[in-house]
């Protein structure tokens, strides 16, 4: 039998992800599979929390239950174990959340029986230094992000690429993502769709001062160092996926680079990366 | 004999601007001028400090020396006193302040003879309320922009314009800008230039999450009215010119409409709004 | 009994709109007016055709049955008869065609009540001059397109906007386009959407070498001139609404500025522009 | 000795153009080497043309004298034979060309000395089907590009990538760059820079009616398949580095992938790919 332990997890309340996070408990359990319910997520009276280090360790596929955002964090808590992620949104279809609720029996019943693919995607890895001591860090799945904190005030920095001096620029910050996060925050700030298959790094500047600064795409190895300006009037952030946050100062260095342990997004076979692209952004069809 | 009575302001603690402003202040008395240096202006010694309810009421000109940020404070300081205003920059042409101080006593010399042109611009009139009661406002001649505070999450609010229905949005904020304010932030934030002559207001959303949430121009004579939707997970700001900055919470409405009292903005008679943009945006040219 | 005498135009060989067309005559003559169909349109058999000066000299509302393109078609016909024009969709909303088949009878007849608003739309008058003779003119709705003819190589021009020199681009074109036409051609070219009460010209580049080239809205009453500089390679022509090109030549000037006499459309009164926004392009709603 | 035979190439008739030829052929003689000077460019009077197949055949080196248009040209000629190509521009900087007029003895001598980097660069192999027979095909090193044939009116097309479905599209056309092509026409239709090193194919829409149609990029080893449709009003064409034209019918079917045989640009030791960035797109510098 293919995944005998399943890790569940549901971090948001709303009622649909609970629902959800039950019904599949439920379905789990009935196809013979031990099933951990995280910590974080609302459980079954009577049901046991498992901590993220007991899912990582004993489950060999963990499930998420919510929208992007959740898979998101599980993706950067769990990543150092090297287990298949899935996806069950609470709702409509998510780029890393594709299975509606509605279809979770057949679709989670056909990944467990084998049929499914494997999209494996790299994660940034974002180290904060100050005066060459290392400060803070985090790691994204999507992207890592540098703006000001609290202002509206441009923030200027300047951008290595292995070394190489690329621009120095003002502008509301830098998004620094990888394909996966090509089709969240990047494509609003101006950026390509990057297919997920592409080892490929995406810079886009947000709003930047000089309107010839585009998006750029650089080699996926490609070690970045953002250097700060010391002059700058406003406090810089950086923030992970949305969801972490590191406090810089004037003169820091953000060094970011691909994280080298992978994450494994487990599709139904059916799943079709423009089929989402053309929902999510009501491209025409034939 | 021409503006008698000149008031010179120079904000920026900047050696240039001191200059400036000294030399300034000499060509004045030398041509028979009364000068009021205002008191957040570093002043020859002996020399005494007008407030600026002085400048206001005594000046029949006011020359600002600094950046175009310097003028935006100024024209918001002294728009009720119905003044007209002059810019000095303290180094490169700016799009408000384009004498420079290289040409000074030239420029300066041409307009107290008379020989000027006057561009009458309008500003912006914010007024934020929570139920129903006024708890914040701002004016703003380039722009009032309503961004998260301290957040990189997207911001969620409806906009009604003359009481009717535009759009639900997502994004990082939106743009409600001047003509005037047409070539500074909006203009990064993907917006059209609209020349100074038109009575229009332009709106730039920041970073939409809908891509087709494009830049909008609507008559300057609308009454727009922003509502933060209750259930966002931020808290949101309101900043004019990018100096004043307030604090909104969710559920807040916030009106924007043109403020009666227009700024009146002299150039020397050669200025040319064009010739500032093909320098400053780096135009091809003939 | 207001509207007496009706013209009905339905340019496109469609089914859907032959259809609407004989259900609109029927309405239309069942409620005891005249009705004029235009020549290019297909009749009913036994039934004469109108010449377009019948049209224009005859009735006092004429109603067009098709897309916005046929709306287009027949302003520009008929802009100098200064009649109130009725648009009736063959299938989906337009921004000019903005009734449906399927409520026909309601909208129809509450027009000819007197329910309805008058939008008052203005054109632009293109003319085309070699060697300082007048070698073609037209005029538009929606814009006046200036492109290389049968080449992807980029053309040069140089704009002046009353006799002020603007710029010199290398670029794919330029749109220059009515607040009318501002939601169609120059909104794919990366314009902003002008509101249609607004007097205003949006000139946008298509494609500009120099990425600074960005899209600028212009006093209505401007006078346009664009000259098509003599050392290109490539022959440039000059398109009215995509509808009627004139073929131009190194060296020539386009003058374009607002034609005189305005188009009157009608709308039903619950009609909105905003709705018609979000509609067509997917905003989302509240 | 290295590159004991090197072709000269400069196809523009253009004063600065022979003149820097006749430097850079008396430099290369007087180095020893035997040169063999294009039947396309201008030569001294008394020398000898070669054809491209002998320079093809018998060169180890091939220096290209004008704009990247140029090279372009040559890379197209010549990449089956597998050469070096070095670029030397007739003034500014180029993306390909990137040893300015000043420094031929300086740079080109490094190069002849081993002093060089190897930059190599795929092209684009673009074939056209109707009724599954193949009727035109081209190569391009920077992009391949769709487009409506003398034309205002969008066309509309389907793309489908590795058998994949992705999306119908009416557009003013589709370019479809390779990295190298990123920083040429792409750019101004709104694409990102694709660093040259990355093995990505850049989709960019031109003009897309759907706003949300962005651009794409793809991997490098994708097989790109265009459909026309067959409704369409307009004749498209296709056009290969804006240089060579196909045309194309409704309905017929473009196929595209990565050729073979790579381009190999040698560039001075000192070369920097963003530098180059730097100064054309006027960005701005620490």
């Amino acid at each position: 039998m293919m995944f005998k332990t399943v890790g569940v997890i549901g971090f948001l309340e709303n009622a649909l992800v609970s629902e959800t996070v039950e019904k599949l408990s439920t379905f789990l359990q009935d196809s013979g599979r031990q099933v951990l319910v995280d910590e974080g997520t609302k459980r079954r009276s009577g049901e046991q929390a498992a901590t993220r280090n007991e899912i990582g360790s004993q489950c060999d596929l963990v499930i998420v239950v919510g929208g992007d955002g959740s898979m998101l964090h599980a993706a950067r808590d769990l990543v150092d174990y090297d287990l298949p992620l899935l996806g069950i949104n609470r709702g409509r279809l998510g780029f890393l959340t594709d299975i509606l609720p509605s279809e979770l029996e057949q679709r989670v019943g056909e990944v467990l029986k084998g049929n499914y693919v494997i999209s494996r995607r790299f994660m940034l890895d974002a180290k904060l230094y100050r005066n060459e001591k290392l400060v803070g860090e985090g790691i994204a799945l999507n992207d890592v992000v540098l703006q000001p904190r609290n202002s509206i005030r441009m923030i200027e920095f300047s951008l290595n690429i292995d070394n190489q001096y690329v621009y120095t620029q003002r502008s509301d910050g830098l998004i620094i993502s990888t394909p996966t996060g090509s089709t969240a925050y990047a494509l609003s700030g101006g950026g390509p769709i990057v297919h997920p298959s592409i080892n490929a790094i995406n810079l886009v500047p947000i709003n930047p001062h000089t309107l010839s600064n585009r998006p750029i795409v650089v080699a996926g190895n490609s070690e970045l160092e953002v250097t700060i300006e010391p002059k700058n009037s406003v406090l810089p952030q950086i923030v992970c996926d949305g969801q972490t946050y590191l406090s810089a100062e004037r003169g820091d260095r953000l060094l970011v680079q691909k994280k080298q342990q992978m994450v494994n997004l487990l599709h139904p076979v059916q799943h079709d990366f423009y089929e989402t692209c053309r929902t999510k952004l009501h491209w025409a069809r034939d």
